[in-house]
């Protein structure tokens, strides 16, 4: 990667994400009322949600549709020309690329929508409009307060591929990632960053273009404890998936969740800061469970084999998956 | 204090204490909305509170009044039996009683009100209805989720007077104590138990009979920093008067809030278990500053000097105060 | 139960509890240096250990063994007639009994030890030396800080004939119990009480006489992960058995620890204040999870199956165990 | 400011603090004993300290001197490169440099010593060696486990200058200042950074050249308890100078402590995520005591007054400070 490119394409960080969800309601109690999002505005087909840290409109996106999944990932750039720069790259690769005029998605500028080498469905933009701090709003903190929608891991068959294309192209860092033993000793999956925590988003192998889950920064542990006890007592037991526990990669505490449209989403606390470029990335080993729960049992199978299935930015489809590449499942997930 | 006291007066502990408001809707705004107790009932004149532990009616109790201050101090008794023996001991000190019919206090069974030799009003009861228990309904846990009404601190002109009364005619157990340097060597003021903790009351040197605060367990540290935050960022700075810091007695962590009507509670955790009878009572100096705040800057005077009057039950009349019978202020404190 | 039977046993709570590990050295390391343990005092045979809220000379007792297990389970009473009373007690039922010369085990006093009728090594005694106490000396608290030494689970048979023995012979109270579904309806563990908490023992139905776990309250959640974390990163991922999560019954959040010898011990905290008798016992269906874990996976297989075999007063050899006289595993734990 | 500047002075945010202490031994009982910072090496004159999030050799620097104060405050740049530009900005401006030859503080490569046109005695360079890295090394973690030295407030009598020399000539920008009411409407403190933070550097009014604290990052609001604490029951409740409360500027949680030699140490926590170059400043007035303290009292008088003097790079002295060129204290401190 050149700092060329990092200046060429300036993408800030992760912006927001859009997941499909099948009735508003339902959602609103699950993430406004349970879970402790603000609610910035909504309509009969949108809510617009923001965390605590969150001084933009919206950094959580719930549009109604038939079908759950992720409408689309939404990174911020630097400025309105970074969004000129990074459609002619799009152009070059002869890769799928539309405009969104102002307003058309609530509260944000001009953005440009394009379907990845990687089979995403991407948005830039620059601008958005500013919503209240809440961060010193400690009376309307509630439920687990999220504070920031951080990352997006993403599945793709080819994780070196996935790797490649946001270091080289788009001038992300890698924080840690995951390799197979020698003699194949190839990447499996990868954290990447612009922001400066362990990831804006991560590739792990497995079947894709498809989303593994959105990850949702928390406070600290008692917050992650506090999704557990919350949703297990409203009733949604059976949407804790796994956790809570801390992960080798990244030294987060965490615990998944599947709302209650089956999209997964990480409650996640306690990286670390990554702005210094002297920082070397992190190797570990696909078979060492160490990487995936530092203590704790390993994850459900079920967490490796289900995934949210993405749009297309050309027709508004769910696209297909493909098979990965290399072995998905580490060696100690046993059938 | 023989065990004898302690089987023929049974009381198990603090069980509710009822605050005097000028504005109900205001009132459960502070305590319900933004501090987090929940109502059981309500009607013109009351609101009735409890905490997350608590599986019984109310344990704070607030009435509607023209004055603030502290209308009546209720302790729990092990049966109907021990309600006829304290009036008989009440009626044998010649001191004003009164019974209350079952319900005449909303939600609670016969109750025997007195006024004791200190001069204040005390309420005994056996029964109170149930009510659901929210211990394990964390989604409904919010604010500082207060866990229990756990004491009632008192002023009184001669503290060891308020010593006696509680360990040798009522069964209490003393587990810390403040007295005055030698050749004084006078207790100033007394921690003292019948349920397992470090107080249901204390007494300490002041102009009394009054009340000084009400302490209201939280979970932990964090849940008194709550306190801080909520109050400050809802518009309340102003009632936070004392803390947080760590008392020397007690080991607790505390934070001291004045209500909306000027009444004192203090949210506390981390105090500990007084079960076994073998635990020798806790010396301190009265002018080690360490007794009263382990760590941090001293009270201010105003703690020290404002306080919540008492009702009498005899007439309703808010009483006057004598002055102490010794020097009310350590010598930290400078005016 | 009466109350007579309370006053006559007067026991206290659980005072200590004796494992028996092969290398002192080596357990010294793992409860004292890392877990964080106080050493009251050591010899070539015994570690004596305490923890931050006790004033008494030893909570957990180490002794050299050539096997893993537990030489004794120890119980305070309220004073030196309660231990005369306990003995005829045991000798009207033809039950072991032997007594202990005051300083036979390192700072304690008299002390009755008996072969209770479920076949558990017990000792009762009334007086231990005191020892510094340690809750305000915050630089010297390290590792998990333990606070207390706080139950014992045991394995028997036949769970019925455990709780009736605990609550009409010894006086002790029932917080939580867990019954199988009518209409056999028929008790499988009970927790039960002296010391206000939710137990100083519980009776769980499996393979017995046998011990379970011994429970160590530490402070709050984040003590709880510490123990996670430190054992993890310390080598001692293994050890680390279920959780964390939190308990449906006792609403405790812990973490099940084997230590180097295979002895099982629970680092638990946040249950509630048992003290007032009007508290009616809560009850669970065997077959429910939320039981076990109110969220998170179930336990593994091995939590049910493995124990700590338990001492024989008369030979000190291990006790054999006698098959559970109904079924041990809850429908939800699967072959 | 430009992102030509930015780029050309390439600043990634504070590296290290250098401390003058008298007795080598005593600091280490204080910082590594008793405060959990790691010692990476150390020699007659120097000890090596480093944080948990660290992997650097060092990030705090003790060294042994007659007197109390700051040798030197070392930035990290991104490239050997960005240092001789930084010597040719300093020379054109006739401001005395200086290069350490790699090695020559112990750890680090070549470094640049100058006087700032501040006056501060400043330090870049751009390689260190590594040192292990201690974040999930639980088990290592005690006291207040530190994990990064976080910034230096410094006083300087010209806010407005150190302001514009930050910003205009360094790069930096500004998360939050203080300002005097209209229409005199002068800086008053601008909290600047470059690592993604709220700040690397705050300057405030005072006199000046000298440093007020140096803000070391932990992990929660119970690691700035646990500071108190300990402090408290290791006999130095004298050096608890202020807090713990939460500033208004910045969010941070914090307490102020002076270690043996009276330097200023803050113990801090919980700001936020800067990375965003959209963000606006935050403005507080100057007599808005809700800018220091968000809740609880106001610094004591002596936290505006004392400082810690700065070396001269030229001739190793203390250097005379300067009085304030506009009012130092809030309205709301009282003499």
């Amino acid at each position: 990667m050149s700092d060329r490119v990092r200046d060429e394409v300036d993408i800030l960080g992760l912006s927001h994400v859009e997941l499909l969800v099948a009735d508003l309601d339902r959602s609103r109690r699950f993430y406004v009322d349970l879970l402790g999002f603000t609610e910035t505005a909504s309509d009969a087909d949108h809510l617009y949600l923001r965390c605590v840290e969150d001084r933009q409109h919206h950094s959580l996106l719930l549009r109604r549709s038939p079908h759950a999944g992720v409408g689309h990932i939404a990174f911020k750039v630097a400025g309105e020309d970074a969004l000129d720069r990074l459609e002619r790259r799009f152009k070059a690769l002869d890769l799928p690329t539309r405009w969104l005029a102002p307003g058309e998605e609530r509260g944000q500028g001009r953005a440009l929508r394009v379907q990845d080498p990687l089979g995403f469905p991407i948005e830039y933009h620059a601008a958005m409009e500013e919503a209240p701090w809440l961060i010193q709003q400690f009376h309307r903190h509630h439920g687990a307060a999220p504070v920031r929608v951080d990352h997006v891991n993403v599945l793709v068959p080819d994780a070196r591929a996935g790797h490649d294309w946001y270091t080289e192209e788009l001038g992300f860092r890698c924080s840690e990632y995951t390799e197979s033993e020698p003699p194949e000793a190839r990447i499996w999956a990868s954290w990447l960053f612009r922001k400066p925590t362990v990831h804006d988003v991560a590739v792990m192998t497995g079947p894709g273009p498809a989303a593994h889950h959105v990850g949702i920064t928390v406070k600290d542990e008692m917050a992650v404890i506090r999704v557990c006890d919350m949703l297990a007592s409203a009733g949604h037991g059976e949407s804790l998936e796994r956790g809570p526990a801390r992960h080798g990669i990244s030294n987060a505490f965490f615990e998944y969740v599947r709302d209650p449209d089956g999209n997964r989403v990480e409650f996640y606390t306690s990286d670390y800061v990554t702005s210094d470029p002297g920082l070397k990335p992190i190797r570990w080993s696909l078979d060492d469970p160490r990487r995936q729960t530092l203590w704790g049992p390993p994850p459900p199978k079920r967490w490796f084999e289900e995934f949210m299935a993405v749009e297309s930015i050309v027709d508004g489809q769910l696209q297909p998956v493909a098979a990965p590449a290399m072995r998905a499942l580490p060696s100690y997930i046993r059938d």
